[in-house]
């Protein structure tokens, strides 16, 4: 699959408009050449043998021990957050897998930096570590909702600076930076779904019985300052998308699509590690034939 | 299914020699009726299809959030502990459920209490927790160790006492107590393998290339301790098997058997908290319909 159309490109100016929610493309490598019809038929099937691929990927870098796999999600309500981690990651061998779900703070995470809770989660080596949002909330709603910044004990000077959102920017580029440069690599996907959208999700979440405990109240609120978000968003995107962790901009409009990216994606990346299982060295081949005889000798 | 024959029964003096690692008994209940060779045969859909419900369950526990799980895992060496915690729990969706493995205590945890790093690890309310070994690691390889024990940062008249070990077991107890009167459901498994079968599987691995990084040497060594294990088992079970948290020893030798004998305890656990999706308030109710009003005024 061609990512391209979905990368917002490290240093540009990135605007929403370009990225349209209900983008699909058909897929043309190699062998495979398929439809967008052709994909949407099969986007089930495929799912599932990418998911199984994944878990053999999953598998070597869990032995291999070396690399980690940081994904994190940000999106509107009801993007789909919740069943694309559920989709794409379960089948996956959990001992592997870790997902963080980050709520409001507490008092004693307020109590410390802002990147201190997150950066406790960042995955183990071996692992695939899962933020369903993550330290981008500090530069998205608590951008739109200033108040929260303010509950941040800050210092006054840096509360009341007008730079804060840039420097943050750049905390972040830089801690990014160092969990790359480190071996832990840093998937960054924004669920793209537009607004029209998101009422139809909302409105079926109350339309149906079973959906009404996922439904919030303050979510509609916070769809009244959609533009807000946008905004910050797109200041994010503009400014944290980098060579060493670009943003992916996933059109979320239509699920299954959706979820084919982000697995897509997931398995490009783990696909070029070059995963392999330990190789056994000399000095462990000798110690093997040795327990080997101690086994042998027992009978 | 009928786990009385998997039950170290509480208050009674457990030996291992009535428990057959080679067991299997067939299942009839209700309308279910599978004799031993139906089972294996159709062993890889019932788990299938096991873990398909357990999935939905989890899906209940998680919206709940009221109940959580905590699934351990002890066992000698290439019992299967990895491997059905892989296949009992993929499928399940990674969000609500977290896997840790224990391993060799670092400085930081050698500098607490014993139970500490567990704690740390029990479940929030709405998961699955796994642990993969568990503090009873520390009336297990401690007991049969004991340079591990005094490398604990122990009070001496406690390192000397010979009462440590009861005086553990209470601890224990009283800590799974806790829990279970919290709501947080303690599952004690027990992979029972034999110690010709756990040959089998050394051999195994020592035979196949790409399962040889999987094998230590260390691990022979500790099977020369086989009978110490055993008794520090034994004296586990009697003194740890509990009204509210009894030992499942599951016959392990047949991996087949093994993962359905789990997932049926837990499916079954799960089943019998009467796990609903949470109710809508009256309160709620008519917050939902503003939610939808807002909603509609908009077009």
């Amino acid at each position: 699959m061609n990512f391209d159309p979905f990368i917002a490109k490290p240093g540009a100016r990135i605007k929403l408009k370009d990225f349209d929610p209900r983008l699909i493309r058909g897929v043309e490598e190699g062998d495979l050449k398929l439809s967008k019809s052709e994909l949407k038929q099969r986007s089930s099937e495929l799912l599932t043998n990418g998911v199984k691929r994944l878990a053999e990927f999953q598998d070597k870098l869990y032995a291999q021990n070396t690399y980690a796999l940081l994904c994190l999600f940000q999106a509107m309500d009801a993007a789909g957050k919740d069943s694309t981690i559920k989709h794409v990651m379960s089948g996956i061998n959990p001992q592997g897998c870790q997902v963080f779900s980050f709520k409001q703070p507490s008092a004693e995470e307020l109590d410390h930096d802002y990147l201190w809770r997150y950066a406790k989660a960042v995955p183990e080596r071996g692992r695939i570590g899962i933020f369903n949002r993550s330290y981008y909330e500090e530069v998205l709603v608590v951008r739109v909702h200033q108040e929260l910044l303010q509950r941040q004990q800050l210092p006054d000077k840096l509360k009341n600076s007008k730079k804060i959102w840039q420097q943050r920017f750049e905390e972040i580029n830089n801690f990014e930076k160092y969990l790359v440069n480190n071996g832990i690599i840093v998937l960054k996907f924004f669920l793209n779904v537009s607004k029209e959208e998101q009422r139809k999700r909302f409105m079926e979440r109350l339309d149906l019985p079973e959906k009404n405990w996922k439904f919030s109240v303050t979510d509609v609120k916070e769809r009244q300052l959609w533009d807000q978000y946008m905004n910050a968003y797109e200041d994010v995107f503009t400014h944290t998308s980098t060579e060493w962790a670009p943003w992916y901009i996933v059109p979320a409009d239509r699920k299954w699509y959706m979820r084919l990216v982000v697995a897509a994606v997931i398995y490009q990346t783990l696909a070029g590690l070059g995963l392999e299982y330990p190789e056994v060295t000399e000095e462990t081949k000798k110690a093997l034939a040795e327990a080997r005889q101690l086994l042998e000798d027992e009978s």
